[in-house]
């Protein structure tokens, strides 16, 4: 029989209490939670707020009282862990209504104290009433009874998952929603050009998008928000949600290694790191949002803040103490959001990550239909692949769309996961009907596009590289309809339409072996323009990638 | 240059004349096609009848004229290749409407000749004027027009896949439908437990259905048709959808092999074979619904008429043709269906096929929430998965649910694709938020309780097995509670609420040693009171595989 000891009643704390009542039934289990609330739908708070989910109960997925008769645990709620005594085996806890403070010895400790919101010390905010941030149950509370105040306008300063939510969640309640955003795109697990996509589908909602810019102060106890760049705006209701940070102190007070950013620091099942010795300290394990953890694509360190994650490291550790084996594999990082009609979701790297770490990478973009284009509601999703040159492994895939979007990049997900190859993607045999798919889904055209790509059948151009391009004097060829060539087009490209190419009409350059650039609607009809300009002789084709569609978004403008 | 002939223009023909043409310009490129239409929507047939594709031109995914100006082709519309020779590479080609035939020569021939819906010499069948079978543009015309003189009653002979397409359709019409199926149950990829969940969403949109009996014989001009049983039934519209088989004559005629149901034989890179000296015959190929494939699951032989494959064999074969190498792992056979307001998909071998083949295999039930169980509108998605209980290689998958069901089919055939086992299941990263999915995706869920019986945690009984149990004598205990239970359970089952196990309450069987069964819901609570039962001393403990759920879909009646 062991005493196992849990710090943080969430998630990653939760599962791990459930896993190990479910691996013994005679071990002393006992969750400390300093608040109110265990194991509650943190990611449904935002759409609580926002009237979606009409009952407040259904937030709490466990009641710590029912949790702990069905698991038989001894769970502790406004009961704080303060000090752990890793060489004694003990902690000191608090009791936060009486102040009274105890000692609990244990066998086995884990630690899941999770994020808390960042909230810098920006001028005149502790003046401020209407600034909220985002964590937990009392906060949705505050918020929920600010919104019930009918506030007219509200800002909300980040453009993360919480961020993005909740202006959308304040925007369907009717108010007037601003959003600031400090870099130039929302949602930093896209790129750019797919960020873009969905500022478009903010600003078609209403949500008025400042990108760029940041909070310099808040005046008038929070009613006026000064940004950097001068901009006044008017608030009654300000979300901050521009990041999250570890809750580390009680680790790091403990003499547990933390990382660059804060994070603790974990072996790779999970235990602590002594921070002098650089040994793992046994017995003590963390885990959940407060880690830092191994990127899956390139082990490398770093943190990702997922519930999905946080879970399966719970069970993981459960496991881990009763003797269990495992592989960390890393996290990729599978993420996903809902915004307005859209939805976005993401995997492993993305190019701006993989630029920083100076991976190489080839970078592919389809525009295709989430179902039979002839039945009756389909909608394009924007895919956007990267893989390695060299291994053809999968480095990170995006998508934006509506219906079956992030089922797609779940498909990719689990491709990488499996250590599959983009060549991999054309094979899977996915499932097709007119209302669900087309007989070639679109993860298998992307296996498609790369084995285009890498059988040298064409050579590739990107929507942030033409324009230098045609300013240079480069010629690019726009092979779509003239309709739709004349509904919008790169600015200085020449439109042939692509069933007239085999005719070698007028219009095409003479110079033969100077690069000869290509594009469509999506990048399907520039890959057979580029084909069929190949035997009228031209030496040097590129295609754009993700053609038309993709270059729009590039160049949206907010 | 090469002079390439392809017999049949839709799906896997049409494909490959693409592919060719993108592979090279020079090649003379000839596609046969003894009907009107190319490359038409096959798949969509039944929804134009239905008037939910309501426009006839969205059936011509290409027409001959385009495809042939885009692609550089000689698509020849009722051309009609009557016979092959081999030796000299020469086809004849009938005019179809002339009746003139003359001769082509090739340096390659591709057969994608398809499959042709089965109508045997029913009884009274010649005499019926009101009796349809669905392939083709002028089968749907005919029915079209019939449907459009408003048909009271509507008879479905057969419950694959067209059969139940179309009784959904003409049933969204008004119209009273019966369908007839011989088998016990519809949708032969789904085990019997899982298609009677499908039979309860037939009847519950006014579907009569009568399973386990066929067609005897026709009367009056087929308004009456009398079953097998003697049941006689009225009918303004007979729908004949009892299969098809492989359009093989030509292939026959030329000496090439064919399989014991009739399908092509080919080589893994599909060359047919010489049925006399059994050699491959180099330069003939055969793709599609008409050609024996190769079971991805254990390499045996069989035939999966479906359009994802058909579409990637006329890639590949021509990829073949230009000295592209591939590897032909087997076709998996995913497959997905709307059934009024649910979707099935399956993917891989179902437990039938397994037990026929003999193979050993372990079988789980998940029934899990598409979404957060508090996000609005989340619907249940019951999922069945089938593994070698030695190497964990997955066999086969099935899901029936609403939204989102299809898609983690996707993801457990892409798992299968590469080879992956159930213990990879666990570890997929999944996209999650609350409108999408749950922190543990129901594909996780099913790797868990994988996990969970090959570390003999818990072993398991299937719904069909524990009613010959509990008839000899053995003890079921219901841990729902009570409510639950009132609201259905195993009869003879006896309900101990989970949560009151660990008292030891009256009512548990004295005997430890004995056999002991629990059963819950879905199987969660079962597995938590196999472990607490563990500790009160039972020896042999056993989890009813989904709980209630599974077992009263599988005692459904129709």
């Amino acid at each position: 029989m062991k005493k196992i000891l849990i710090v943080g009643g969430v998630a990653g704390g939760a599962t791990a209490a459930a896993r190990l009542r479910r691996l013994s039934e005679e071990d002393e289990i006992i969750l400390f939670e300093r608040d109110e609330y265990i194991s509650f739908a943190n990611c449904g708070l935002p759409y609580y707020i926002g009237d979606v989910i009409k009952d407040r109960n259904a937030l709490f997925v466990q009641t710590a009282e029912a949790m702990s008769k069905r698991f038989n645990l001894d769970i502790r709620v406004f009961n704080e862990v303060i000090g752990i005594n890793p060489k004694a085996k003990e902690v000191a806890v608090r009791r936060v209504k009486t102040g009274e403070v105890y000692v609990e010895s244990f066998d086995a400790l884990i630690l899941s104290p999770g994020a808390k919101p960042i909230a810098p010390a920006i001028p005149g905010i502790k003046e401020a009433n209407n600034v909220y941030t985002l964590r937990n149950i009392p906060d949705t509370d505050k918020i929920k009874a600010a919104v019930e105040g009918r506030p007219a306008r509200a800002v909300v300063v980040g453009g993360g998952f919480i961020g993005v939510e909740m202006a959308e969640n304040l925007r369907d309640l009717g108010i007037d929603v601003t959003l600031v955003e400090k870099l130039p795109q929302i949602l930093k697990p896209l790129d750019f050009e797919m960020a873009q996509m969905l500022h478009r589908e903010m600003k078609a909602h209403g949500v008025h998008l400042i990108l760029g810019d940041g909070v310099d102060h808040f005046e008038n106890k929070g009613r006026k928000i000064v940004l950097e760049s001068g901009v006044a705006l008017e608030s009654d209701l300000t979300i901050l949600a521009i990041g999250v940070a570890p809750e580390n102190a009680l680790a790091k007070d403990a003499g547990f290694r933390c990382g660059p950013r804060g994070h603790i620091v974990t072996t790779d099942t999970y235990e602590v790191i002594d921070d002098i010795t650089g040994q793992p300290v046994s017995d003590i394990y963390a885990i959940g949002d407060a880690i830092e953890v191994t990127d899956f694509v390139d082990g490398t360190k770093t943190a990702i803040p997922l519930a999905g994650p946080a879970n399966r490291q719970g069970r993981t550790v459960a496991d881990r103490i009763h003797g269990i084996p495992f592989k960390n594999a890393g996290v990729q990082g599978t993420s996903v959001a809902k915004v307005f009609d859209k939805t976005f979701a993401a995997t492993g790297n993305n190019a701006v990550q993989l630029k920083a770490k100076g991976l190489p990478f080839v970078e592919i973009h389809a525009h295709r239909g989430n179902h039979a284009g002839y039945y009756p509601n389909s909608s394009v999703i924007s895919m956007k692949l990267l893989y390695d040159p060299e291994t053809l492994k999968i480095l990170g895939a995006q998508a934006v769309g509506k219906e079956g979007t992030e089922k797609r990049i779940d498909v990719i997900a689990t491709v990488m996961r499996l250590g599959g190859t983009v060549f991999d993607l054309q094979e899977l045999e996915l499932s097709y009907a007119p209302p669900y798919s087309a007989a070639k889904d679109p993860v298998n055209i992307l296996g498609y596009i790369a084995q285009n790509i890498q059988s040298g059948e064409y050579k590739t151009v990107q929507w942030h590289e033409i324009d230098a391009i045609i300013a240079a004097g480069g010629t690019l060829l726009d092979v779509r309809r003239p309709d739709e060539y004349a509904g919008g087009h790169v600015p200085g490209s020449v439109n042939i339409e692509l069933d007239t190419l085999r005719d070698n009409p007028a219009g095409l350059p003479a110079d033969k072996a100077a690069p000869l650039y290509v594009t469509c609607q999506v990048g399907l009809r520039g890959y057979l323009a580029a084909q069929i300009l190949k035997t009228l002789g031209y030496k040097d084709i590129y295609n754009l990638v993700g053609g038309y569609n993709t270059y729009a978004a590039g160049h949206y403008t907010v």
